[in-house]
C-alpha cells in the first residue's frame, strides 16, 4: 500500500519529531526535480533528509501540508497537496515575515521495497513570494 | 487508456492546430487549481479552452511541451512535464523578452467518457519569472 506509505510520511512532515521518518525513507533519497530546492539534484542519507524537514520547520515552524489527492501506479505516488505555515524563520532572500502563508504543489514519488526512495516536485514559489510581499 | 490521451492533449498543445482538441476534451472542461492562470476555477467551453490554449501560443509560439512521467489511476492521470518557448508576447507583468525560457510543472488531469473534462496543476511561476529577469 504505498498510497498509506505516502500518507504517512506528510503526517511525520507535520509532526515535529524526526525519528517518524526512520521508518519512511530509504537509506538513500534523491530529489531528482525540485526547482528552488537547495537539495535539488542530490542522493541524501537519512540524516540530511532529516537536516531538509528541519530547515523547512525552522521557516514555518507550524507548517502543515494537507494532501487531496494521491494517484498511484507502479512505484509512484503522485500526492496534490496544499501547506500553510507562519513565516517565523528566514528564506533564501526572504527575511522572516511573521505571516501566515499558504502554497500549493505537486509531487511524484518512487517507492523501493516499501520505503519512499525519492520524489519529483514542483511549488508555486511565485505565489508564495508574492504573499510574502503583499 | 487515459494516459494515451493525455499524450494525444500534450501533442494537440505542441501543435498549433485548434481543432485537435475537439475530440480530445469534453464540453465543459474545469481548471480545478492553476494558480496563476486567469482561468481558475473555471468551467470552460471548448471555445474558451481554445482562447486559453491561443494565448498560451501568442506568449510562446513555439511554446513545446516535454512530458516525463504519466501516472494513471481510475479517472485520474498525473503528468511530470517541462516545458520550453520564446517568449515573443507578452505575458502578464512581463512585456515580450524574445527571451528562449524553460520552465517545470505537474498536473492532474480529470477524464469522463474518454475525454479530458479538467485539471490541477502547479507550475514554477518564479523559476520562468527569474528567467525574464536574468
Amino acid at each position: 500500500m504505498n498510497k498509506k506509505l505516502i500518507e504517512n510520511l506528510y503526517q511525520a512532515w507535520n509532526q515535529d519529531d524526526p525519528k517518524k521518518f526512520d521508518d519512511l525513507i530509504s537509506e538513500w533519497y534523491t530529489i531528482f526535480s525540485d526547482p528552488g530546492d537547495g537539495w535539488e539534484g542530490k542522493t541524501l542519507d537519512k540524516d540530511t533528509y532529516k537536516t531538509r524537514v528541519q530547515f523547512s520547520r525552522k521557516a514555518f515552524p507550524d507548517l502543515k501540508f494537507s494532501v487531496s489527492q494521491l494517484i498511484e501506479e507502479g512505484d509512484r505516488v503522485a500526492v496534490v497537496w496544499s501547506a500553510e505555515g507562519t513565516q517565523l524563520g528566514d528564506l533564501p532572500g526572504i527575511p522572516a515575515t511573521k505571516k501566515k502563508l499558504t502554497f500549493a504543489g505537486q509531487t511524484v514519488y518512487q517507492i523501493k521495497n516499501g520505503k519512499v526512495s525519492g520524489h519529483w516536485q514542483t511549488m508555486d514559489r511565485l505565489g508564495l513570494f508574492m504573499q510574502t510581499r503583499s
